[in-house]
């Protein structure tokens, strides 16, 4: 069934990963892959929609459970109409966030029980977990900074820099407990030398 | 923490659960307890945004898994807001559908695995289970009958006749798994024999 390959990027706002999906496409694409691009939350129509209440600045009420499980419902129909056809025909697909960022921002920021992030996103991904994942490693005190030019904030963008510390040190969580998929890369880094390690690891892969 | 009770109306389309909940409601309110009227998916701003999502005519793709995974996102935000507070307050809490809705609707309408929805759902709910369900028992042919004049059809109602003829046997078949909560009435008689009938289930419990 699953002939291609399924990639994700994972870190906290700023960290860089728009820049580095986009030299790995690159570099895919040259070693004779056909390469789909798609980003969490977002992907689909439906995942679209879902995102735009979340991310609607006027529903402060949502609770962080709630919020779990609409990210899943998005994961849901993301990887059933992009992910899932895309890996099957072969492709390699390079995912900006997926179910790590649950545990890191649902989990580690809002404190949401992880076992039940696991249990949510267990049914929602149907054993379509990735082949792996780059976790890019910088304090977000310094990816903060990053964003700081980018244009409008939104609702979570808005949270204090303590949420955001919480989120960094859940993924430096998961990616000791998962150290075969998660690849933490140092993104203190100049952006070629953070694309070498990264293009280092996917060749292992590929 | 439990003071108030947790009452919900479960059935096909068309089942008479409208009426049956305004009877119970008067009921209720001259015993002196006062009453929460809500229904599922709806009841919170978040809610109304996720069903307006679902209840889209022109999201035809979304998958029975999303939308599964959709209403018990909703589920979570309506127990948040308005069913623990006002349970928690001493209130009787009537609402129109509930979780027996996704076993019989996505589970055995579409086809999604029971124990999926229940591995969501317990999670969504929290706890949160109903008191008592009344399980409006009436054959699919007839309550459509029922709907036939009501304005706009939305995409749920458009499904084919052998559709609700699952969901039917969804229902049929939670009741008998859940006897004690699920209180299997049939909406066939009059409408205040029905009405009875109910009243004289939910005095073993108020």
């Amino acid at each position: 069934m699953k002939n291609g390959k399924f990639i994700t990027f994972e870190g906290t706002d700023g960290s860089g990963k728009t820049t580095q999906i986009k030299l790995l496409e690159g570099y895919v694409r040259e070693k004779g892959y056909e390469v789909v691009l798609s980003r969490e939350p977002g992907g689909t129509k439906v995942s679209e929609s879902i995102r735009d209440i979340i991310l609607d600045p006027s529903n402060t009420d949502i609770t962080p459970l709630t919020e779990m499980i609409m990210y899943a419902a998005s994961r849901a129909q993301h990887v059933a109409q992009v992910i899932r056809p895309a890996v099957e025909a072969g492709k390699v697909v390079i995912c900006d966030r997926f179910v790590d960022s649950s545990y890191a921002y649902q989990g580690s920021g809002r404190g949401v029980d992880l076992r039940i992030i696991a249990d949510v996103n267990r049914v929602a991904i149907d054993g379509m977990s990735p082949d792996m994942t780059f976790f890019l490693d910088i304090a977000p005190e310094t990816a903060i900074k990053r964003r700081i030019n980018a244009s409008g904030a939104d609702r979570i963008e808005q949270e204090k820099i303590d949420f955001h510390r919480r989120v960094y040190e859940g993924y430096k969580k998961m990616a000791l407990l998962f150290p075969e998929r998660i690849r933490a890369i140092d993104a203190n880094k100049s952006i070629s030398e953070i694309s070498s390690q990264i293009i280092e690891c996917l060749n292992e892969l590929l």
